[in-house]
């Protein structure tokens, strides 16, 4: 049976802006080396009036989609409707960077070589670019995933609980069960955890409809670092549209062992993050959180935060070690390296126990700080000098916020 | 004789963003890796109301001076006046970083520890500094230049000068003589040359009073980078001041073997750069310029740029060779690169010669436009695809500006 060919032309027509966006989403996923070369690919799906762009890395994967509108011309609807839809893989940073010098305005078209197989011709004004492509059965499309479970949280509740516990996590390959946030419902509520071994951070909000029989997951540090981005590119979005605050769908699927995240996309469309979790048993962090130590100095936040750079300018490289010293009504911070000097800095402090001093790492101490939201905190430690240390928020003669962090103290 | 000992404190006190600019400043000078310690260090001078930091690297020396004034405390003149001058060696870097934590308009006191010898104490707020020296004797200071020859150019002809010829200078090692600014008078004219072997840039001014006795010199990569930034500070601050615009007064000592560049310094004060000359032969550069080459293109230099930026995007990252194919009227760039595709973007030009091809490379030829001022540029060359080519800006039928610019052609 011979094919009838079909005389319409594979190309579609995109605004530079729009599809440069679609673009810098997806590539967030693609590495900047790759051994397998399909991986250095995105896969740029047009059909039905919409343009869909996939990259993968073979454990996590992004799909984002646009919808052909206005900005892609003139009666887009009624020209997209005369020619065939395509799919292709092409180099996805070269691609990026090719629309990068186009004005965000310009119409680019996007188009099969009818002379040359294998080749795409992207233009744009007076420019014309050829890039090689291959073949897209290669493209490793990420496996189906049977949505198990799942439940909706708004953009800016994971934001703030993926960006108050990301520093925590480990990157230590070894124990590669730390690499990443462990999510997972403890009753009623929804918990986000990660640790070093040296620290450890803990969200914790309300859980929402659905979370409850959500298997406890590791999502990896890549599937967060894509995320942030993705969730502030959608809450920016919303914040200029000013209309209902956007939602994030969290499924998960394959016995806990794939998560996908649904979202939607700045500038209009949907965009998808399907990752693998990490395949290992997150440790029982609660035994090492030191139930209520019965010290507890209540510290302006800023100021605190402030003084540690000051002082951590002399740090030692290794340890990051900076003493607390605390007496009542001051906490004194100080700093001592042979080679590079001394320094010292008092802060005036609610505190009233005994005089006690204790070491800190001054990048975990500011890390933690920065993670807070309350113009006060409350470090509430023990009289055991190498017991772990609570940092919390504090409003009024309470603890206040979701966030709990613990930090072990180091040699001073 | 015992000499009596003055009762006296040896410290200081000072605004800290102003010694954190006059720090900037010279510490522009400090290597980030040295082999001996002391060139880590800036020397501090504290003496009749007035601070002066000093940095070296043996072959330049930074000195920057600043008086006191109100901005150091009320009464700053009389605080000043009851105590004692010193110098001493501090760590360059450390001391920037240190006083970068202090809010711009904290009080800031320096101050030898009188308890402990070869420590300073850096104070501000409550927070307090120790930090050791380096016996001051041991600061290698730049010997002292008696100055042979002199001129003086405002600050903003001198940043123009080196900021159209910096591009070109060579970075070759064994061509050592290459690596700065052939700066020397031809007759009347003061020109400032570089050269990388593939390329050449030229700037010519009308020399003011005293050059034409000056010897040539050959600046440094180094001293060119550090005045860039000195003589953009001088002209931001005096632009903020609405005054004279400031000028830099060139001198040249032991011989032409040294150069001093003296200048007033962002904030107050003022800011002075010895520099060692390269001592070498720079070559006789106008034998390499083409007299008058027949062809001439002309075309919007912005769009060129835009153009060529666009182009490169695939060009091979070895020898970034574009082909420029002139033909009446039309200039089209072209790149060919077999793994990453082909890129053709045309542009109108005005050019009546035959139809002919060059390579260009496309950094050194987004580099000399980017060195131009003038809204279209001329490219003038020979029938043979292997001559120089001329890059001039072009107005209203002729060459423009004080900038000459040839480029080799490269194999396409």
């Amino acid at each position: 049976m011979t094919k009838v060919q079909d005389p319409r032309a594979q190309k579609t027509r995109v605004q530079a802006a729009k599809l440069r966006s679609a673009l810098k989403d997806v590539n967030a996923i693609v590495e900047g080396r790759n051994t397998i070369p399909i991986l250095d690919c995105v896969l740029l799906r047009v059909e039905d009036q919409r343009i869909t762009v996939t990259a993968t890395d073979l454990d996590h994967c992004a799909i984002r989609d646009c919808a052909s509108d206005d900005r892609d011309g003139p009666d887009s609807a009624k020209w997209l409707a005369g020619i065939r839809g395509f799919a292709v893989c092409l180099p996805a940073k070269r691609l990026e960077a090719v629309l990068g010098e186009f004005d965000g305005d310009a119409m680019v078209t996007v188009e099969i070589d009818p002379k040359s197989a294998g080749r795409v011709i992207v233009k744009a004004g007076r420019a014309r670019f050829s890039l090689p492509t291959l073949p897209i059965d290669d493209f490793p499309l990420v496996e189906h995933v049977d949505t198990e479970s799942e439940f909706e949280l708004s953009c800016s509740q994971l934001s703030d609980a993926l960006a108050c516990v990301d520093h925590a996590i480990s990157s230590e390959e070894t124990r590669y069960y730390l690499n990443g946030v462990f999510l997972h419902p403890v009753g009623l509520d929804l918990r986000f955890a990660t640790t070093d071994g040296s620290r450890l951070a803990r969200w914790q909000l309300d859980g929402p409809v659905g979370s409850t029989s959500f298997p406890g997951v590791i999502v990896s540090r890549k599937s967060v670092e894509v995320l942030e981005k993705l969730l502030a590119s959608a809450i920016k979005a919303k914040k200029d549209d000013q209309g209902e605050p956007p939602h994030v769908l969290i499924e998960v699927g394959g016995e806990g062992r794939w998560l996908r995240f649904s979202m939607p996309a700045e500038g209009g469309g949907d965009v998808e993050v399907v990752a693998k979790t990490i395949d290992g048993q997150f440790p029982d962090y609660d035994r090492v959180i030191p139930p209520s130590p019965p010290h507890c100095a209540v510290i302006d936040r800023s100021a605190l935060a402030a003084a540690v750079k000051r002082v951590a300018v002399l740090v030692d490289v290794k340890s990051r070690a900076v003493r607390f010293g605390f007496t009542e009504g001051l906490l004194t911070l100080s700093v001592h390296t042979p080679e590079l000097g001394e320094a010292v800095e008092e802060l005036p402090c609610h505190y009233l126990g005994p005089d006690f001093e204790l070491g800190l790492n001054s990048k975990f101490v500011r890390e933690a700080l920065g993670a807070i939201g309350s113009d006060n905190v409350a470090l509430r430690f023990d009289a055991d000098a190498g017991a772990a240390v609570r940092i919390v928020g504090w409003e009024d003669e309470a603890e206040a916020g979701a966030l709990l962090q613990i930090l072990m103290p180091v040699r001073v």
